[in-house]
């Protein structure tokens, strides 16, 4: 739908490399034809957030028992009752913030939502209490009985999250300890002892700076310190070691974002040394040019634009299909995840914030390319128009293989995340455009 | 080449639910073409069998640590030097049972090979030695390190095999009694206390049958007992109950094998208590036939073969693109395994060795059909024609999307396994033809 009309100046040198139908003219837009497209994507980003609203209030809420059902079908239908924490956290989390933040969702069933999810994970997270606040389940029965415990720290990032989220909306502060010493459990468990995550400790198996663990612990600061000045004080530091591990992925003289690394951030050996996870990577991206837009770190900009951005867009993009893979091998092995040539929806969700990030901070039209190039594919295929939501799971050649709109790692989070992001950077662009 | 030219009658009422270009005449054949049809097949696999174990010997071996790689490229290159504990114990079964029962395989060098595989296991596969045999890792580091240990039965179920298979070579009793302990402890597990397995106990984790356990301890029970005359007594009760266990997972009215019930043998809940693994009911099919064959037990015969492997077939089968696929949920909502339209070579090897066994026994020709079927299938799509060895992961639509030949969990098993077993079928056929 836009690709045919912008025609934007792309440096040479930086030429992209995707398919023909892309961004081969060079051409100087006036601000009023830009603004023109800018609303447009606007206008489409606002009404998609607004039906995914509508389609986790409409089927998601457990009525009887609290919390959400996150297995829901393509047409609404719940098709599994298990309760997914990370799941139930987000979706805390992503309600809290759309009503604390935006207007039109600042109404009292996504509130009353929120709380009701918020006592379904105080209630039943936590399968311990013995000394500190203990491990969260990674999965639930329906009426609240742990599953599952997985021996990571993820189920409690996303308690986090949520309780610190709603407690900013209902005021409540020993929601917010909780949250707080629930944050000093997990940085205790990742920087000085893990022997609380019930992992064995097995020779062969080595430590690993694993990306995501400072990513999601870069990702609670942010939460945590949104203007509270001691806190930000308190955590400053951990900011900064999230930083500096997340870059020691950057390898293979820069051309390579790896998912794992040694804690000397060496290259480790075999797959797991080698894996790439595109979507991942771009996530990462924005994180680290949040980070340094709010300390004013300007070399870290860069590096989180070249390096996290474009790096991982120009390996993990399907040339010859469209869409980023899920994963991929460094040095060009065939990775052994079944699903690595799948094209998944939150790799795209993670894309479409970054590169509209990078645009509106640097207003590189590189990057305004990129968000199109991503813009394009992702609407064409993955939201529903006959039920709303979108897709999740796609093959190689685009097509949806699996037509779930919630399952245990889809919820609602990723789609809506992005599309908030996105509604709140164009209503900045424009802002600025039209000044 | 083949579904040309065979042409069997299908009885009415049993017409295959296949796609047009299989077995629509009805003809009766002569002996003699049966033969030439049959001499085929085995002309085929007996030199697959023969590539394939070139390939493993060529490739797998690692002289200086012992036991075998099995990160394996299209090519033979070794892209990961982990030891998988499951796939060592899997290939120093079936080089010992190839050395023992084929004579062309009765050759030093794949005896000594699974000797140095056998070292190799029993001086690193288990991470602790308390009481009991203790638990093996599921992954190991080159020289043997433990990387990870599997909360579940399986490398100990591997490990059983290959000590028993290499034991009934070498004439080593102590070996022997090492897997029977072994043994004895994984029915212990099973059959009186999960604890020393490590599974926290949760309040939601209710007890499963799990189809895989009965499975296993059924192939062990045979392995144990061939010949010997006090194990197939001290064992005649486990592999009832392993039979029973098994027959529970025939639901819906005996239209669906579902992988896992209650412990009552009721369905349960969710996506767990819907799933279907086609290529795993067609495993267990031949198990429980082989069983039943071995005690005459003439309905066990008939169950295994239209329950265990008709079922199975008909729900199993791409009507569209040809091969099994590898997930199904038995109500027909999506399953949550995003690669459950993808094609495995294993439940192909599982389907040939299922019906080529159903018609070796009852002679029924629409039990041929459907080798038949999963042969040109399989023969068309797997084999590497080029380096050996088969491609183990296709797309629904049939292309290759992993092109390894060894990975976490293909090793020298299915493969050869199913291979041999047609091969010796096929002997046994030709046999009472030509008598």
């Amino acid at each position: 739908m836009t690709s045919e009309y912008l025609q934007i100046v792309v440096p040479v040198g930086r030429m992209l490399h995707s398919t023909k139908r892309y961004f081969t003219v060079h051409f100087h837009w006036t601000g009023t034809k830009m603004a023109a497209l800018l609303k447009q994507y606007r206008e489409r980003i606002r009404t998609e957030l607004d039906r995914v609203v509508d389609f986790w209030l409409k089927y998601s809420h457990d009525e009887q028992y609290g919390g959400f059902f996150t297995c829901i079908g393509k047409d609404g239908k719940i098709y599994d009752e298990l309760k997914y924490v990370w799941l139930q956290g987000r979706q805390v989390w992503m309600y809290c913030r759309l009503y604390r933040t935006v207007p039109r969702f600042h109404r009292p069933e996504i509130l009353q939502a929120a709380k009701s999810g918020g006592v379904f994970l105080q209630r039943f997270a936590r399968v311990q209490a013995s000394d500190g606040p203990g491990k969260c389940a990674f999965c639930l029965t329906r009426d609240g009985r742990a599953v599952k415990v997985q021996r990571t720290i993820f189920s409690e990032c996303f308690y986090v999250m949520a309780m610190d989220e709603l407690s900013r909306v209902t005021g409540d502060k020993e929601m917010q300890s909780d949250a707080e010493s629930m944050m000093d459990q997990l940085v205790h468990w990742v920087r000085v002892d893990s022997s609380g995550l019930g992992r064995p400790q097995l020779p062969g198996d080595r430590p690993v700076n694993s990306m995501a663990v400072p990513m999601m612990l870069l990702c609670l600061v942010d939460q945590l310190t949104e203007g509270r000045a001691e806190l930000a004080e308190k955590y400053r530091e951990l900011g900064d070691w999230c930083v500096s591990q997340i870059l020691q992925h950057v390898q293979k003289d820069g051309k390579a974002i790896l998912e794992n690394v040694s804690l000397e951030g060496k290259e480790l050996p075999g797959c797991q040394g080698r894996m790439q996870n595109p979507g991942h990577a771009l996530e990462a991206g924005w994180f680290l040019l949040q980070y340094a837009k709010a300390c004013g770190a300007a070399e870290l900009q860069n590096v989180a634009v070249q390096k996290f951005m474009e790096v991982p867009f120009l390996t993990g993009w399907d040339k010859e299909h469209g869409g980023l893979f899920y994963f991929l091998d460094a040095d060009g092995h065939c990775p052994t995840q079944l699903e690595w040539n799948m094209k998944l929806w939150w790799p795209h969700c993670e894309a479409l914030i970054s590169f509209l990030m990078a645009y509106d901070h640097f207003r590189d039209p590189a990057m305004l390319a990129r968000f199109t190039q991503v813009y394009d594919y992702t609407f064409t295929h993955f939201p529903d128009e006959e039920h709303g939501e979108w897709f999740g799971y796609l093959s190689q050649q685009g097509k949806v293989v699996l037509d779930f709109k919630g399952g245990p790692f889809k919820g609602f989070f990723h789609v809506p995340r992005c599309l908030y992001m996105c509604e709140k950077m164009l209503d900045h662009l424009l802002t600025t455009l039209e000044s």
